[in-house]
C-alpha cells in the first residue's frame, strides 16, 4: 500500500487531470464506470463526513474518497482498492485533488463551450476552490486579463497575490462592483456559497460562458435563473446531483424558466459538437460526483507510484 | 497511518468483539452512532465491490469497510478516519473481523434469548462464516455437544477438524440428516445460502433458539416461515436490512405469518429483559450492517495499536 501526501500530489497537474477525467468519461460511455451517490454522515450540527464511492471496471480499481468537513475546513483522502486482489493499494491525499478535478472539469467544459476568442476571465468569489478554476480555464483559452470580484476586496487582493505567485502572468484586476466584471468578461467563474444570484443577467456580455461551481445545496443559488433560462447549452457534471442539490437550477425549474431534461451530462458532451454563435450564452454547472474524484485519484496514483 | 494485516488481527478475539459491539450498541442508543446502508458496485455479472460506512461520534472516528467479492471469495478492509484531523489513521484487514463480528452478534443475542441450560448446539451449513458462530455461542453457554449438518458430509468433516484444531473440546457429531440435528439441539445456527428452508418446523426441539446468519438476499430463505411465525421473540441486527433483503422474513410477511413491526433491533434488545418459558422459540436474524464492522475495526485498532 502506497501513501501519497498532499505535498506529493502537487506533482500531479492540471493537464494530467484533464487527460485523466476525459479518459474516465470515455470509459463511462463504454459502461466501464460505476458512479455512486455520496454518503453523508453528520458529526453534530455543523460538521460532516462524506464518502464518494466509484468503480473503474476497465482499470480494475475502486475509489472511495473520504472527506471530513470540520469548522468549514475540509480534508479528503481517496482510498484505492484493487478489485482483483481485494487489497487496498493506495491512500491518496485528495484535498488539492478535489480542487484540481473541479478546475479540470471546468477546463474541459470551457474548451467545448466558450468562444474560441475568449480573452477576459472573471472570477466571482475568490476562495480556495477558485484557484484551480482559473488554471482550468487558462489551460484551454488564451486569457489576457483576469478580473476578480469579492464582497470583501481584501480577499480578492489575497487571491490575486496567490495566483500571481502560482505563475499567472496575464493582467489581473479587481472590480469594485460585479457589473464591471460581468460587462467585460467572456468567461465567468462563480465560486460562492451565495443564497442568491451573484450577478445581474442584464449586465452579462454577449456570448459569455459561465462555470458555476459554488452552489451544492438547494439553498445555494449563485447562478441567475434568467441566465439559466436563456443559455443555449447547459452542461452539467452529474444530472442527478444537479436535480437534487443545485439551488439555482431547482429555482429556475420551479419558475418554469428551465427544464432539467435540457441538461447535457459531461460524458455525453465530450462526444458532441456544439453549435454556438457569437451571442449565445453557455453554462457549465458542477456539483461534484464520485467518478471525478476517482479519475484523478487513479491518475495521480499512476503518475506518482 | 497504521496497517493491520489479517494475521495481526487474529490477536483480537471473540471476547473483545462482544465487549466492543455492546459498547457500540450503547452508543447507538445514545445517538452517537451513524449507520449507513451499504453501497453496492457490480464488477461485471458476478463480482462486486461493497462499501459499509459508519461513524462513531463519541470516539471521533469514521469507518468504511471496503469489501471485494470475486469468484465467490470475499476480502475486506476497514479504513478508519479521525473526524477531528480528517486523517486516515488505519487500514484494518477485515475478512476475519467480518466473521468474528457476526459470531459476536450471535453470541450477544444467544446470551439474551437462549435457555440458560442450553447444552447442545447444531450447525446447519458448515462454511467459513459458521466457524466464529460456534465460538460466539460457546462464549455464552456451556455447550456439551455440537452437531453438524451439511448436504456434503465431507464439508462437515472438514469443519469438525477445523474447529477441533481451534481448541473446541466438547463432543462433535455429524448428523446424517437434518431432523436428527433439530430434534436434539437447544441452539441452532443456520449459515447457508439456501433458497428454501433448511429445516422442518415440526422437528424442532421445544425451547430452541436459532441464529440465522446465512440469508442476505431476497432469494435466500434458509429460515422456515412457520418457525419465524411462531417465535416468541425475533431479534435482528438491522431492521431495514431484514425488511429489504432477508428472503425468509419477506416470505413470512407475504404469507401473513409474521409482521416486521414485531422485530426487535439488537440495540433495543440489550436494554430489555426477555420473558421466555421453556418451550418458547426465539430467533436472532443477522443481515449485517456497517456499525458492527465499525465496532470491531475500532476495537481491533485500539487493542493492537
Amino acid at each position: 500500500m502506497i501513501i501519497f501526501t498532499e505535498e506529493e500530489v502537487f506533482n500531479y497537474h492540471m493537464a494530467d487531470a484533464i487527460k485523466d477525467i476525459k479518459r474516465t468519461l470515455m470509459r463511462q460511455n463504454n459502461g466501464k464506470i460505476v458512479n455512486r451517490k455520496h454518503v453523508m454522515m453528520p458529526v453534530g450540527d455543523s460538521n460532516m463526513i462524506m464518502n464518494f464511492p466509484a468503480l473503474d471496471i476497465e482499470q480494475g480499481l475502486t475509489s472511495t474518497k473520504i472527506m471530513s468537513i470540520k469548522d468549514g475546513v475540509s480534508k479528503a483522502h481517496s482510498i484505492l482498492t484493487d478489485t482483483d486482489s481485494g487489497e487496498v493499494i493506495a491512500n491518496v491525499a485528495a484535498s488539492y485533488l478535489t480542487e484540481l478535478r473541479t478546475g479540470a472539469m471546468s477546463g474541459i467544459a470551457t474548451d467545448m463551450l466558450a468562444r474560441k476568442d475568449a480573452s477576459v476571465l472573471g472570477v466571482i468569489g475568490t476562495g480556495r476552490m477558485a484557484v484551480q478554476q482559473v488554471f482550468g480555464v487558462l489551460s484551454v483559452r488564451d486569457i489576457e486579463k483576469i478580473i476578480l470580484f469579492n464582497h470583501h476586496p481584501e480577499k480578492a487582493e489575497y487571491f490575486k497575490d496567490k495566483i500571481r505567485g502560482l505563475t499567472v502572468t496575464c493582467d489581473i484586476e479587481i472590480a469594485s462592483n460585479v457589473n464591471t466584471l460581468t460587462k467585460a468578461c467572456d468567461i465567468i467563474i462563480t465560486a460562492t456559497p451565495s443564497r442568491e444570484a451573484v450577478f445581474d443577467d442584464t449586465y452579462l456580455k454577449e456570448g459569455v460562458h459561465i462555470n458555476g461551481i459554488g452552489a451544492f445545496m438547494p439553498s445555494t443559488k449563485e447562478l441567475n435563473v434568467d441566465t439559466i433560462g436563456r443559455a443555449k447549452y447547459v452542461v452539467v457534471d452529474y444530472k442527478k446531483g444537479v436535480e437534487s442539490s443545485a439551488g439555482g437550477f431547482i429555482e429556475a425549474v420551479k419558475q418554469d424558466k428551465f427544464k432539467f431534461e435540457n441538461m447535457i451530462q459531461l460524458n455525453d458532451a465530450i462526444e458532441m459538437s456544439f453549435d454556438r454563435n457569437e451571442k449565445d450564452i453557455t453554462i457549465f454547472k458542477s456539483i461534484g460526483a464520485s467518478l471525478y474524484d476517482m479519475a484523478v485519484a487513479i491518475g495521480a496514483y499512476e503518475k506518482l507510484k
